[in-house]
């Protein structure tokens, strides 16, 4: 792999600028550990994870790989302060945090020698995010799959915004599964790029094959940012997201949202398989991914499309 | 200006592969005469006109410059036939429809020796385009100003997406407001941008001074993708803005929401100057437009830029 360097693979002190997406019901250690292996980060996603389950999935991930990877904490996580004392103790040494104020756990993390990265969906986010001493943000596009921002700004457009509205490194997410995005993001301003939906159709994603599969045959306009009663989610359009849809169009009050999404739903969908009643988090960017591929193959396409795109501009 | 040449700039006979969007009350024969004498596309927004003032537009046009220009048709306007009609007797040589059924007016139009591109939301219309005979689409992703598709694919997703699904070359537009972000959608597969808000944000758009400066002070997330019952279009966030929306979380009816559009809303807005009452289309990069210049040094601007992020990746 050719020799590269900047903010980010400096930070994390990785080979490439990539970074696959903390995930729920999809990065176990598996993934991390495969991801990291071939020169990108890893992240475990612990918001589906209880925490002896968090442990056991760091402790298999330091087995399975010595290349840095590092864990993923949704802040609203109702045992947050279990997975905080877990990864001090496990000495993890790279933390994203979203979904949550950056400014209560950042000061901890990083007194323990951790590396902090938040979330965000706007310049105001990633501010408040370089004021609570985060070391990058991730700027999560109106496209990214899964749990998103109200304001529904675009990578095309939050990139730069951020990017100029703060002085750490910035990592871009949202409808990024190729190498050309991965230039374009990085044109845009990003420092390295956070992919989410490309790694869940991985082998090594812990998500239902199921679901991997409905992935590859997703359609564009095959997804659909929800739920904005509640917190806003891109979804796949199955049968749930209709029955929600439905439900929005007529009205639902946030409540009877809350009734018909029921306990279990996204585990249901994307872990168990039922990929007609469960909910499936994915990006506008599934329409691009055409199979299911081991994770270092996914890294490897995408650095070298990259890599490509440069040289094509040299021409 | 660097000598360049491409798909689309053959198809045009243009020096560079800028666009300028037509858009209503903002492009007409000052803005687009300047764009094409600046070595760009300028398009004359046809959708505010009546089929006279049309006429005395592109006269006027082809008075303040030699070079070429184009005229945008929504196909739904509803005097389409004597602006076809028009457009033939004066011998316009390109052609932009939107919002209609491409089939209906691209042979005509053909067989006149016009160029026809069309402007499409989705890879389905970009074949539907092609298939009519028309010479290249616009794919015009979710953060594009004014009225847009259901689907809501932004313009990271959509471009390389549409690339892949037909053969003409396909022209960006939507969050592109700068050279790195026309960088990006030319890495993406693009053969050209076109650029709306920005140039709505020019000494010779037609708009509203208030409508102008008002755009100068944008802020992420100010603009927002409404009256999805009707025809979405991306509207700033002003009073009227705040009235539809909060009909429409309230469940208002389509009925509901013609009346309280009532009629003249854009052009009292963005061509008499009521920034608060009016309707006002704009896209979301007008968070990254922060004033209003002259159309040539907009396109100088970007396409300088464009060339400098391409020299800064040779490096």
């Amino acid at each position: 792999m050719q020799s590269f360097q900047n903010s980010i693979t400096k930070l994390f002190n990785t080979e490439i600028p990539i970074i696959q997406g903390g995930m729920i019901w999809a990065s176990g250690w598996r993934l991390a550990s495969a991801v990291s292996n071939a020169g990108a980060l890893g992240l475990i996603g612990s918001g589906s994870m209880y925490p002896e389950v968090l442990k056991e999935h760091i402790q298999k991930c330091k087995s399975a790989t010595s290349k840095p990877f590092g864990v993923n904490i949704p802040l609203l996580y109702p045992n947050i302060d279990e997975h905080i004392q877990t990864i001090i103790e496990e000495k993890i040494s790279i933390v994203f945090t979203s979904a949550g104020n950056p400014a209560t756990y950042t000061s901890l993390l990083k007194k323990n020698g951790i590396k902090v990265v938040h979330v965000v969906s706007s310049s105001k986010f990633a501010i408040k995010a370089q004021d609570a001493g985060c070391d990058a943000v991730v700027a999560e596009g109106f496209e990214a799959g899964g749990h998103n921002g109200r304001e529904e700004t675009t990578s095309m457009v939050l990139i730069p915004a951020i990017c100029e509205a703060v002085n750490i490194p910035v990592i871009a997410a949202g409808g990024i599964a190729r190498g050309n995005q991965m230039l374009a993001a990085m044109i845009l301003g990003a420092s390295a790029v956070q992919i989410g939906s490309r790694f869940v159709a991985s082998d090594e994603a812990s998500s239902h094959i199921n679901f991997k599969n409905a992935i590859t045959n997703v359609e564009e306009g095959g997804t659909s940012l929800s739920l904005k009663k509640l917190t806003p989610v891109r979804l796949l359009k199955n049968k749930f997201y209709h029955e929600i849809h439905e439900a929005e169009i007529n009205g639902a009050s946030k409540e009877e949202l809350i009734e018909l999404l029921g306990r279990g739903r996204a585990k249901k969908g994307m872990f168990e398989g039922d990929i007609d009643t469960g909910e499936l988090e994915i990006g506008q960017s599934s329409c691009l991914i055409k199979k299911v591929q081991p994770a270092s193959e996914i890294v490897h396409e995408i650095w070298n499309d990259y890599l490509h795109e440069i040289e094509k501009l040299k021409r």
